[in-house]
């Protein structure tokens, strides 16, 4: 604001600072959401609040794959525990939200292993930075037949991929990741060049 | 998730509930948000928590114009009180965000009052439901010479710019409405038809 008018009250500049924390909240969006909680009187101020404090009470890593879970372990380990999933087929993601988009699918009914990030010597990510350690212990632990990596399809991803893809042969257990090409829906028109040069260099013969 | 798919923890999902309900966040926004909260392992999502409820607890609506306060009166009214801002133009807007607005331009140094929405039929919301009263109640009251009306430039906000402007005179008082017009910074091709009849019939002689 420019100078000589008056400041907002601090409390709404923290929450104001906290919102733009969040990935994709700029500053205009920070005071829309912001605003909106004053309207609703105290009411969803308060309910969100509560929210956020449940979550961080009461949701931690799944001690064996690393997605969330309320016990030691994930809902999804402890179905694999009873049998009511594939314990011996294991799919690799960078993060939680990776797990859902999978299972939304329904195309896989095996267990997962969340790495917390992907390789980037850039931003001073390495090997030791994400769960790759866990991995290979899970590896040499369960008997897991295949490892389906399931990185980002960008730089990073692609890299940490092919990093773990090494190390897991090492072992002696099969590696496969996911195809890369078209989406389904488009046009050649407007597939990236990228894109299409994937999809032609992974095309299967009929 | 498809059935049979191990669902997210309740704490999650209520996160998930709650951060819907905020304005522009959908269901993935949603979930972006909870998972980037959960990912930072408690602190973000503690300091959020402890912003909202200071927020909550802290601030609310000033007596006399209805901005945002943290006393009785907001700090533009204190301004106002002290001399620092002219008590004597009065700028009527629908809600609390619309004054940072106004602020930013630096050019008004008058005082508030924010109606906390706009005349909807429609959406049932009458004159009875919005701050009008206490506008009027103002006016009676405190030495306002001006009365600038700046609610939204659609169906709603003019209907209610209108139906003031008319009880406004009646008390003998000033009123004026901001222009509508072309927006700085476009080109007359990429004008909508309704903004550009505006401006024709609101042209100034040079």
């Amino acid at each position: 604001l420019p100078e000589g008018i008056s400041k907002l009250p601090i409390a709404l500049e923290q929450l104001l600072f906290e919102l733009q924390k969040l990935p994709t909240i700029g500053q205009k969006s920070a005071q829309r959401l912001a605003f909106h909680l004053l309207q609703r009187r105290e009411k969803d101020a308060r309910s969100l609040s509560a929210a956020l404090i449940r979550v961080a009470e009461e949701i931690r890593s799944c001690k064996r794959c690393f997605y969330l879970a309320e016990d030691t372990l994930c809902p999804i380990c402890k179905d694999a525990e009873i049998g009511r999933r594939d314990a011996t087929s294991l799919c690799v993601v960078e993060q939680p939200l990776d797990v859902l988009a999978i299972e939304r699918t329904g195309a896989f009914r095996g267990v997962y292993h969340i790495l917390e990030g992907a390789l980037s010597p850039l931003k001073g990510i390495n090997t030791e930075d994400i769960r790759i350690a866990e991995l290979l212990r899970r590896l040499g632990e369960e008997a897991i037949s295949e490892v389906i990596l399931a990185t980002n399809p960008n730089v990073e991803g692609e890299a940490t991929g092919m990093y773990l893809a090494r190390l897991i042969q090492k072992q002696g257990t099969k590696v496969s990741r996911l195809a890369y090409g078209l989406p389904m829906g488009t046009h050649l028109e407007y597939t990236d060049a990228v894109t299409l040069a994937r999809a032609l260099s992974g095309r299967s013969s009929l």
